[in-house]
């Protein structure tokens, strides 16, 4: 046996308390090469064998990518502590024994060098990695404030244009959306059914995007006010409906009173250990254009990206810390805030987060924290850092195969399962899964206008583990390219809305709040791909039911024949009668099966 | 090309700041199999190929074991992130591009998808892994008290048998060692040539071996007082020496005062909820005997192992937190200690020892955290919690070849290096290595009393990244079995000590220290390994000098020719005539070779 491709590592996303009384273990090996991989186990204080050792317990192949096999076993421990190997076996019937120290033979005396196994030495619930559970609950709506409603004309900004009056918004424009205009549409976004709201940065900015901050402590004016930002929360909360926040701590705006500062006294300023300046005189960009702004060359000052009117925050200096963590605090405090979205979270420290981490869990202990995070983002999420990231990396692999056809089927379910096993599943339960946002063009654009192939995308990631969210505008069939035109204006005409895409929206949300349980955590089997036919078939599943899933995205009709009636839960382009189904091309299937008693039928007669 | 071996990690010992200016990437790949590994890198933000693209950097084949090659390349980055990939070729000249989304064709459109990168956002230095400086220069010296020297028989406990009168000492003994034995000897000491001293515990507590504190803030009363304990710490600074305490945090001794008054007052006890108690009545287990503590049978509380005097602490709790932090202060902050070795390091929640590294850190910014685990124990060394562990895993490898002969030449150095890769540079370079302690049987009696084959296991540690130490008496020739006959009285009598271990174990320390920069920083090339023969060859290198090392583990005399002179640095069993050395077997021989300027010769004919 080639042992070359086995891993694991204790004390990590391969062996983690999921909850008490369910430790998580993984293994990977070489995808279809290993018959069967057993857990030997047992109290690592108890030495002699006969004693200690467990009867093997069988691990379960869980994912496949097109490279590993990840098995996984959910166990425990009477005190708390396990001693452990992994006794697998390949197709060729060689069995090995894999420990902490390296592969043996499969022999007793390697069985008895309980030294040698890998240990989770004593499981602590204070080092168990909990996660929100209304995350799992919750559908987001990602609201742009600039661009989602203006509900008070008198603090529009000057030059504001007409509502949706350019076809392709520019990156300067102003259209004068605001709090009020959010306050103004929650029982819209009630009906519609969501009940997150994760709003682009509401604070003191020059720019319409706000990520250029200048105070932190003030929303800006031509949002509104602190009070109404009051009333928007409290009235979001009445209604159900939690808030997120997004806060850019990695950098600030040119114009913020500290970096403004540093510019007036250079190195005798209160705030030049503030940034990170290499040396002085540091220069100033004010005046210049966006274009100019672009090339401005070498700085002696680090920036985000190359963006010199945006520059790095020193998160390492106390008082910059003490500065950051105070506005974290506040909002939560004063406003009732109940997750923070941290833009660029990656190029902060870990020390910093680690600080605001445990100053929100003191403030709420379900507090969301949630990063910007685009790669693979395991050691932000181990704990004391983020719950959860944008999890873009997730939902490239769904675009891969629903819209760029750059996927086959089971190369998308290899690139989900892959991101899957990055992280525990308390994690992965919590995920950001979007598939557009403000830093992309817009889902139905991607998908070249066909609503079909968007509605299909769209239901399957409402169909995955995490937290799904939408954002706004997608529901009235709003296209847009890359920033700025994805940040167009809400349609809020009747007449100009896609009432067709409405009522998909609205149903969809309803459709994943009525599974929440069963969708967040139930088992996810991918048990009928068709690679030729473009076609998958998964079942989610837990103790009390199964629901299966048909996406079909090839170009001929997809047939089902069962023997029990077939139960439509969520459906399109879908016709079902008794024992059989017929999927045009675009079309799902989301349904039970009657008669819940009998084993599952896993295939479908194609 | 099998891609199944593949492994990478961001942000973890793949991937780390080792110092400003030096980035660490490691990537892990069948052994044997890959040709060439190169590095494609570049800054993230520099979107266009043509101007974001390094040239290709050559990674370089560190170490191999019997199942992994491991590749290595120390790079930096202008603006302190990278987005990186590798480029693989293997054996048959088949090319990958391996990235942080799974592996690729080598193939431009892949290489240009720089989202699919691995990425190092930003090297923060409050997040790189800082070891201190001043553990890199010692060599330890393990001393358990009750057994190094009685220097106050006013002191002694009642009972104390005559110094070293039983050949074997029993688990109940008492023979008077003390902190005065200590400071009596302490130029003793330092003429060996060691610079720091482990203490095993010195708190109060009933047991010979104190690790059931009953009063972590007194020194055990047959020790001394607290006033002696200044004036060691004084005496042991003024020459030199650091000086590391040993502490018990994972659980305490049931004579303690918080336990008894559980026992007293049980669930009305304030200190109810400082152990890890199931239920009520918890029983008292005073008054029996060792035999019957080790057999109460179940308890409702958790323990330490399975005995039931040592109840564990309940650490998540605020109160427990903030007793045991003021403890590990106060020994730092009064008496000026260097560093703390925390008994059962493993069973402590990992957010404790983060609460406890920040304290220290505060008081001594070089201050040593060594965690007694003996396992893999990446997730202890990942900053904020230890800086090293007790190096057992690493050092049974090198038992395994000299004593044991359970391993080849090979099986060793494959074990050191995968060993060696589970951590960052930074760490190996503060190791605890040791090849014996309280805790394990004599390195002489391992070695069945052949002083040679220690002498040569002790010279081949010593060779090695990381701090060596030398449990108390092995430099007079002390033998005995596992706990307790380890933990024999020291040998003061001078006609009974061993002179000639006592001149080796003092040059072989004063090898070390004379060449610390070498053997902490060098590299290590294990470039002539000969398994038949069971010879060891291998290079420590740096830009300044390179050391020569040949270990001769086998039946036969080993000869070595060289085309330059050959400058011996030390060695045993050796003899050296010009461009030529004879190793007898359990010889060997550390020397450089004149001519520096030239190239280094490899090879010695053999």
């Amino acid at each position: 046996m080639d042992s070359s491709a086995l891993y694991h590592r204790p004390d990590s996303e391969y062996a983690y308390l999921y909850e008490t009384g369910h430790f998580h273990i993984r293994l990977r090996t070489k995808a279809g090469e290993i018959k069967s991989v057993k857990l030997i186990s047992g109290d690592n204080y108890a030495y002699n064998r006969e004693e200690w050792i467990e009867e093997e317990k069988n691990m379960k192949l869980l994912y496949r990518t097109n490279v590993h096999d990840y098995w996984m076993i959910d166990t425990y421990a009477p005190h708390s502590r396990l001693a452990y190997a992994f006794h697998v076996t390949d197709h060729s019937g060689i069995e090995i024994l894999y420990t902490d120290r390296g592969v043996y033979p499969f022999e007793d005396r390697y069985m008895n060098n309980i030294n040698s196994f890998f240990r989770m030495p004593y499981f602590h619930s204070i080092d168990q990695i909990k996660t929100p559970e209304w995350v799992k609950e919750t559908v987001w709506y990602q609201i742009f404030p600039e661009r989602f409603a203006n509900g008070d004309r008198s603090n529009d900004p000057e030059h504001t244009l007409e509502w949706g009056s350019k076809q392709n918004p520019e990156r300067d424009d102003f259209y004068g959306g605001d709090l009020q205009g959010v306050i103004d549409h929650l029982d819209y976004l009630m009906d519609l059914g969501i009940n997150g709201i994760y709003f682009c940065p509401i604070f003191k900015a020059p720019s319409n995007h706000k990520y250029d901050t200048v105070d932190y402590f003030e929303i800006d004016p031509h949002f509104g006010d602190k009070q109404l930002f009051k009333t928007l929360v409290e009235e979001a909360h009445q209604r159900g409906i939690r808030v997120m926040l997004d806060a850019v701590f990695n950098h600030m705006g040119m114009t913020s009173y500290q970096w403004k500062d540093v510019l007036d006294k250079q190195e005798a300023s209160q705030y030049k250990d503030w940034f990170h300046i290499k040396e002085f005189p540091v220069r100033s960009l004010e005046g210049l254009s966006a274009d100019e702004l672009e090339n401005v060359g070498p700085l002696n000052y680090d920036t985000f990206a190359f963006t010199g009117h945006m520059p790095k925050l020193n998160t390492a200096n106390p008082d910059v810390q003490q500065y950051l963590l105070q506005i974290a605090s506040y909002w939560v405090r004063e406003f009732d805030i109940d997750a923070w979205r941290l833009d660029v979270a990656n190029e902060v420290d870990h020390h910093f987060w680690r600080l605001m981490n445990a100053e929100m869990s003191k403030l709420k202990d379900d507090f969301y924290m949630l990063g910007e995070i685009w790669h693979s983002s395991q050691s932000w999420l181990q704990g004391g850092e983020f719950n959860a990231v944008m999890n873009y990396a997730f939902t490239e692999q769904i675009e891969g195969f629903f819209i760029n056809k750059f996927s086959s089927a089971s190369g998308m379910v290899s690139g989900l399962n892959k991101q899957l096993m990055l992280y525990r599943q308390q994690t992965n339960e919590v995920m950001f899964n979007t598939l557009d946002s403000h830093d992309t063009p817009r889902l139905l654009t991607k998908a070249n206008g066909n609503k079909y192939v968007a509605k299909a995308e769209l239901t399957f990631m409402f169909t995955q583990m995490g937290a799904p969210c939408i954002f706004y505008g997608t529901e009235v069939g709003l296209e847009g390219y890359d920033d700025p035109d994805c940040r167009k204006c809400m349609i809020w005409d009747e007449e100009k809305q896609d009432h067709d895409m409405m009522t998909f929206t609205r149903e969809l949300i309803h459709f994943r709040k009525k599974h929440q349980k069963l969708l967040s955590y139930g088992e996810l089997l991918w048990d009928d791909i068709h690679e030729e036919e473009r076609v998958i078939g998964f079942r989610r599943k837990d103790s009390e039911q199964t629901l299966y899933c048909y996406f079909n995205q090839g170009d001929e009709n997809l047939k089902l024949h069962y023997h029990r009636e077939i139960e439509p839960v969520f459906s399109h382009l879908t016709s079902v009668s008794g024992y059989a189904a017929k999927l045009k091309p675009n079309g799902f299937l989301l349904f039970t099966l009657g008669d819940e008693e009998e084993e599952d039928e896993i295939l479908a007669a194609f």
